[in-house]
C-alpha cells in the first residue's frame, strides 16, 4: 500500500493547519484558529499553563531525564539516570506542551513568563540535539547504557515511540513558533529510521509501543516528504505479521484491517488506531477506515468505563474482555484517555459523526481531566471508578492517591501537551462553514466558500446549559452552515436565533442551521442540564445493581470526606427521591454538586462471621435482604475533582437502596 | 523472643508424626498413620501418583532444573535454563510431593512402579547433593549466574526460599524412608544459613518469599536441634521490621503482631502465617496465636473467594482490599490455596476450632483441586470465577486455559506434593480420641489415654452425604471421644450408632461421641446434601444480584460446553425454579450435575448501540429492564471439574432472572 492513495496533497493534521494547505475533500477540517479564553477549560489551561507546564524543566532534571541528555551528549559523566529506555519521551512531551503553549503567547512582548518558557524550550531543545547522533540516532538509554544494541530489541526497546514523540514535539514546535531547530532533529532520526527500516531494508520490524506512526504522518504533513507517510504505513500494516512474536500486548496478534475488537495494551492500540485513522484519511482506502469504525464501535460498546476510562487490566495494561469493567480495579490510564481523544479526534475529522465528538466531550470532562490535580501539581496514573474503605495504597505509578511525579512518568506531560492543545479539538471546517463539536468560551474560525467563517463562544458549560454564539464575521449574504453538536447524554435541548426559537432538530448529533449569517447575529443553545441516573448494560457485572450520577457531560462520584460517620462500601441510593443540584464556588474550585437521598447499610449479623457467603432462600434470592441502616444525604462530587481532598474511599457506582 | 518457650519437647508437625514423640498439652495432632483408600479422594490421588508425579522428572529434565543442578555440580555445560532464581524449588517440591508417595508403598516388594519412584527420588537427590557447595550453600541459579552475589538481593534472590523447599523435601524423605541422604544436604545448607543471618551476624535480613520459617520449624521437629526453630523465629519476627524496604509485596510493610488483615503478595502472606501458627504452637505465645486468629477472620470474611481461592490481583499476585472479590480476575493462584491449607491445618491443629477445617475443605474441593486436570497432566496456575464469551487468553502461566507446565512452575508440583500427603488432614488426635476433620473412605489411627484407637471410614462423598465409620480397634471400656466434624455449609445431618439415632448435636462444629468405644461398632453420619444457591455479602459488589450453587461442600460452574447455543454472558437463573440433582458416571470422571432454570437474555436493542450506559428511569432503576430471552435448561457442574473439556465461558456466580 502506499500513501497517500492519489497525488492529493496531505490533508491538514489534527492539531491545526499545515503549511501545504486545505484538502479540499469532504473530510472536516480543524479551526484553523480557535481559541479558549474564558470558562471551564480557561481555568485549566491556564493552571496548566502557570503551574505544571513551568514546573516541567526542573521535574525533568530531578527526574534525570535532561541529566541523560547531557549524558548522550558527553556534557555530563555519572550513571544514567531512570530505569526505563522512554526517559527522552517524557522530555518531548514537555517540549510539545510547552510549544503549544508558546503559540498563545505573543513572543517578544514584555511577557516575562513567555520569555522564561521559550528560553526554557530553546534550552532543552539544544540539549536533545547535543544528545543526537551525527547519523540521526537518538535513544539516551541505549546511548549511555547498550551503544551496541540499537534497534535490537523492539519489543522493549522503545526507540521509534521516542522517535515519534520527538517529532510529535518538534511539528508541535514549528507550527507554534515557525523555528526549525527541533524539526531539524526530528528530520534526521525521521531519516536514519527510513534509511534502516522497511521491507527490503536492514529491519523489518516495528516497535513494540506504537506512537511513530501518527508522528511520521505528521511529519509528512509538515514537511510534504511523501517517505514519511510511506514509512507510517509500512508500520501501522506491519502490525499483526508476528514480527513481534504475535504478542497481543505489542500489538501484534492480528492485523488491524481483520481486528474485531480493541486488545492488548490499551496506549498501544489507541496510539496505533490513531494512526491508521490517519492513514485511512490520507489515503481514502474505504477497508481500513470500515476497520476504524468497527474497532471504535467495539470499544465504546464493550471495553468502555463511563468515564470514557479505557483498560481494565492493571496487568500488562490491558483492554480486558468485553463487558469486563471492573470499577477498584479501573485502569484507565491518563495515557490511554488522551489516547483515545487523538483517534476519535482523526475520526471525527474523517467521518464527520458527532459520536466520536461524543466521547471526546466524556473522556476530556471525566476520564481524562482526572489525571491531574486541580492545582496542576498532582498526578494519576491509573484512574479507578471505587477506592473501598479498608484500601491500602500499593503507592508508586499505580496509586488511588496523587503523586508529584512517577517513576514511568507518561502521563503527566501527556496531560500537558493535551491541555495546552486543547483548542485543536473544539471546532471544525469543512468549506461550508463550521461545526463546534465542544462548548468552551472562545472564538473559532472555518470559512466557507472561500471565504472566513469567525464565531465566539459564551458559556459557564458544564455548569450551565446555556451556549451563547455569536457571529463575528461572515461572507455576507451567502448561506452558510453553522453546525452545533447536540451531546448524545442530552435529550432535551431548544436553540433560539437573535430571539426566536428555532424549530430545527438534530440529526445524528448535528444541529444544522443554514442561513445568510450577519455579522452580531446571535445563536443561544440551551442544553438540558437535569441530573440523571445512569444504568450499564447488563452485562457489564461489575455494576449490577447500580446507577452512576451523571449531569451534563459529567460523570459523579461520592467520596467519604462528604460523608462522615462511616465508609463508602455500605451506601445505598434511594432511586426514588429526587436529585437536587447546589453550585458550590467554594469547593474544589468551584463546582455544581448533586444530593441524593441515601442510607448507610449496617453490616448484616452474619456479615461479622467469618464467612461472607451464606445459603440464600430461594424465593427471596431475587432481591438482598431489605437493608438497615441509617438514611443519609449523599452528596455527588464531579468524577474529575475526587482525590484533591484528603485520602479516603470513592465510588462512582452506587448500589440501589 | 526464644522458641520454644519453655523446655517442653517439640509439637509433631502437621504432617504427621516426628521421631522426638508427641507433645503432651491439649492440642491436637494429626493422626500418626492416616490413609486413603478408595473413594473421591483414593481417585484423585491416584492420578497424582500414577500420571502427575511419574512425569515430574520428565518435566524437570525438559524445562531445565535437572540441568541446572548439573551445571551447578559442574557436570554439565551450557547456559542456564530458566530464567528464576528459584528453579531448584520446583525440583525440592517434586522430591517432596514423591518422597510422601514413597511412603504409601512396601519399597523392595515387586511394585515396579515403587521401584522406579524411589530411583528417580535417589538419582535426583544425588544431583542435588552434587550441586551443594562445600559451605552448605545450595541456589543453582546463582551459582551458575551470579556466584558473586549470594545473599545479596534478598527481596528477589529466593534462596531461602528455595532451601525452605529443600529442608522441606528432606524431612518428607526422611519420615517417609528413614533415608537421611537428602536431610543430610537440607541440615548443611541450614546450618550455613543459621550461620549467616541473625541478629548480630553478618546478615540481619529476610527472604522476599517467605517458606524457610515452616521449613526450619519442621527440621527443628524432625532432628530436635533447636537453633532451627530459633532462626525460624528470628525470620517471622524479622517481617515489618523495613529489612526489604518496608515492601508490602514482600510482607514487609507491619509486623504481623501488629497486622489487621491479610495483604501483599497472597502465597508470601500464607506461607508466613503458617510459619506463625506454627511458632505459635512451639511458643505457646498469646499474642501471636491471637494476630493468627485475627488475620485468618479477616482473611475468610473479606478476602476469600467462595471457592476458597486467594488473591484478587494479577499485578503482584495480591489480596486486594477487603470484598475486592472480582470473578474474572479472581487469581486465586493454585498454590496460594496450598498455602491456606497449610495455615488452616496449623491452626485447626493449635485451636482444634471447625471453621479451619471447614476452610480446609472448601479449598480442597474448588480451589485447589482445579488446579489440576482429571488425567493430572494439565494445570492452572490461576483459577478464575469467570471467562467470558468474548474472552481473549494471555496464554502462558496466567492463562485461563490448562497448561502442560509453567514458565513460572510453582504450582504443579505444589499440587502434586498436597495431594500426596493429603492423608495428613484428615483427622487429629489429642490423646483422648480421634476428630475426624475431613471425610474420605480410608483408615484413621489415634490413641486414647496411652492406647491405640481405629477407626475406617467409607463414604461416596461428596456424592453422597453418607459417611460409615467402624471402630477398628478401641481400648477397652474406658470411653473415649470420637468427633466428627460438621460442615459448615451443612443445616441438617443425623447421627446413628449400631442402628439407634443419637441426639447430640455439634457445637462449634463438633459432633462428640464420648462412650466406650467396642470393636465392630459402626456410626452412620448422614449429612444433607440438598443443593443450595448461595449469596455474598452485600459489599462483595462483584456479585451484586447473584446467587452460587452449591452442593455438599461443591461450588459449582456453568460451562459454555453444555449451554449449546450461545455464550454463559446472557444467561440467568431463576431461582424460584427447584434445583435438580443427577449423578453422571460418564461425564468427568463421575459428578453429580445439578440442572436449574434459566433464561438467556436477548441482548436489548441499546446493547447493540455504541454506547452501553444509558439513562434509568429513577422509579424502576431498582430492577434491571425485564429481560426478554429464551428459557433454557442451566446444567452445573463442579467447579474443580472445569476447563476439561473444550474451551469456552464458564462462570460461578449467576446473576438472577
Amino acid at each position: 500500500m502506499t500513501y497517500p492513495a492519489s497525488d492529493e496533497p496531505p490533508r491538514p493534521g489534527p492539531q491545526g493547519p499545515v503549511r501545504l494547505g486545505p484538502f479540499a475533500r469532504t473530510a472536516l477540517r480543524p479551526s484553523p484558529t480557535a481559541r479558549i479564553d474564558d470558562g471551564f477549560w480557561s481555568v485549566r489551561r491556564d493552571v496548566n499553563a502557570n503551574i505544571s507546564i513551568p514546573q516541567g524543566p526542573a521535574l525533568l532534571e530531578s527526574a534525570g531525564n535532561l541529566h541523560d541528555l547531557r549524558l548522550a551528549a558527553g556534557t555530563a559523566t555519572g550513571a544514567y539516570r531512570g530505569q526505563y529506555p522512554f526517559m527522552d519521551s517524557d522530555v518531548y512531551k514537555w517540549l510539545e506542551a510547552a510549544s503549544w503553549e508558546l503559540a498563545h503567547h505573543q513572543q517578544g512582548t514584555g511577557d516575562a513568563r513567555a520569555r522564561r518558557l521559550a528560553d526554557d524550550v530553546e534550552r532543552i531543545i539544544a540539549l536533545v540535539a547535543e544528545a543526537q547522533q551525527d547519523d540521526g540516532y537518538l535513544n539516551t538509554w541505549f546511548q549511555v547504557t547498550r551503544d551496541d544494541a540499537h534497534y535490537q530489541d523492539l519489543r522493549w526497546g522503545h526507540e521509534l515511540y521516542c522517535a515519534g514523540h520527538l517529532i510529535q514535539a518538534a511539528v508541535a514546535h514549528h507550527r507554534s513558533t515557525g523555528r526549525s531547530g527541533l524539526l531539524d532533529v526530528a528530520v534526521r532520526f525521521a531519516d536514519q529510521i527510513d534509511s534502516v527500516f522497511g521491507h527490503g531494508k536492514r529491519i523489518d520490524g516495528i516497535d513494540g509501543h506504537p506512537e511513530v506512526e501518527t508522528a511520521l504522518v505528521e511529519l509528512f504533513r509538515e514537511t510534504g516528504e511523501r517517505r514519511y507517510l510511506d514509512l507510517a504505513g509500512y508500520f501501522v500494516d506491519s502490525h499483526g505479521r508476528g514480527l513481534l512474536g504475535s504478542e497481543v500486548y505489542c500489538q501484534d496478534r492480528v492485523p488491524l484491517r481483520e481486528a474485531q475488537n480493541v486488545e492488548g495494551h490499551a496506549v498501544r492500540q489507541l496510539y496505533l488506531l490513531a494512526a491508521a485513522a490517519d492513514l485511512a484519511a490520507e489515503s481514502g482506502e474505504a477497508e481500513l477506515l470500515r476497520a476504524n469504525e468497527r474497532l471504535w464501535q467495539a470499544m465504546t460498546a464493550t471495553k468502555t468505563h463511563i468515564t470514557g476510562g479505557l483498560g481494565a487490566h492493571h496487568d500488562e495494561e490491558d483492554f480486558g474482555d468485553p463487558y469486563e469493567l471492573p470499577n477498584e480495579r479501573a485502569y484507565c490510564e491518563t495515557c490511554a484517555a488522551i489516547a483515545s481523544i487523538q483517534w476519535s479526534w482523526r475520526m471525527a475529522l474523517l467521518t464527520g459523526h458527532a459520536r466520536y465528538s461524543d466521547l471526546i466531550e466524556r473522556t476530556l470532562f471525566n476520564g481524562f481531566l482526572a489525571g491531574v490535580s486541580l492545582d496542576g501539581e498532582r498526578w494519576l496514573y491509573v484512574n479507578p471508578l471505587q477506592v473501598r474503605d479498608g484500601h491500602t495504597d500499593p503507592g508508586g505509578d499505580q496509586s488511588a492517591r496523587r503523586t508529584r511525579w512517577f517513576r514511568c512518568a507518561c502521563c503527566p506531560p501527556n496531560v500537558m501537551r493535551l491541555l495546552s492543545s486543547l483548542q485543536h479539538y473544539l471546532a471544525s471546517t469543512d468549506g461550508r462553514g463550521l461545526q463546534i463539536h465542544q462548548y468552551a468560551s472562545g472564538r473559532l474560525t472555518g470559512d466557507a466558500f472561500g471565504m472566513p467563517v469567525v464565531v465566539s463562544v459564551h458559556t459557564n458549560y458544564p455548569w450551565h446549559g446555556r451556549i451563547t454564539l455569536t457571529v463575528e464575521d461572515s461572507p455576507g449574504d451567502r448561506p452558510w452552515t453553522l453546525a452545533l453538536r447536540v451531546p448524545q447524554w442530552c435529550e432535551q435541548y431548544s436553540v433560539q436565533v437573535d430571539g426566536a426559537a428555532v424549530e430545527t432538530r438534530a440529526v445524528q448529533g448535528w444541529l444544522r442551521l443554514e442561513r445568510s449569517w450577519r455579522q452580531g447575529e446571535v445563536v443561544l443553545l440551551d442544553l438540558d442540564l437535569e441530573p440523571r441516573l445512569t444504568r450499564a448494560d447488563p452485562r457489564v457485572d461489575a455494576v449490577r445493581g447500580c446507577v452512576a450520577i451523571e449531569r451534563g457531560p459529567l460523570v459523579y462520584c461520592l467520596e467519604q470526606v462528604d460523608h462522615p460517620g462511616g465508609g463508602l462500601d455500605d451506601v445505598l441510593i434511594d432511586t426514588t427521591r429526587p436529585l437536587a443540584v447546589k453550585h458550590r464556588p467554594d469547593l474544589l474550585g468551584g463546582v455544581t454538586v448533586i444530593a441524593a437521598a441515601g442510607q448507610r447499610r449496617t453490616p448484616a449479623v452474619e456479615a461479622a462471621h467469618w464467612w461472607p457467603y451464606r445459603a440464600a432462600d430461594p424465593v427471596a434470592a431475587a432481591t438482598d435482604p431489605p437493608a438497615d441502616g441509617e438514611r443519609i444525604e449523599l452528596t455527588a462530587v464531579p468524577y474529575y475533582a475526587w482525590a484533591n481532598r484528603q485520602d479516603g474511599s470513592m465510588r462512582v457506582w452506587l448500589p440501589i437502596l
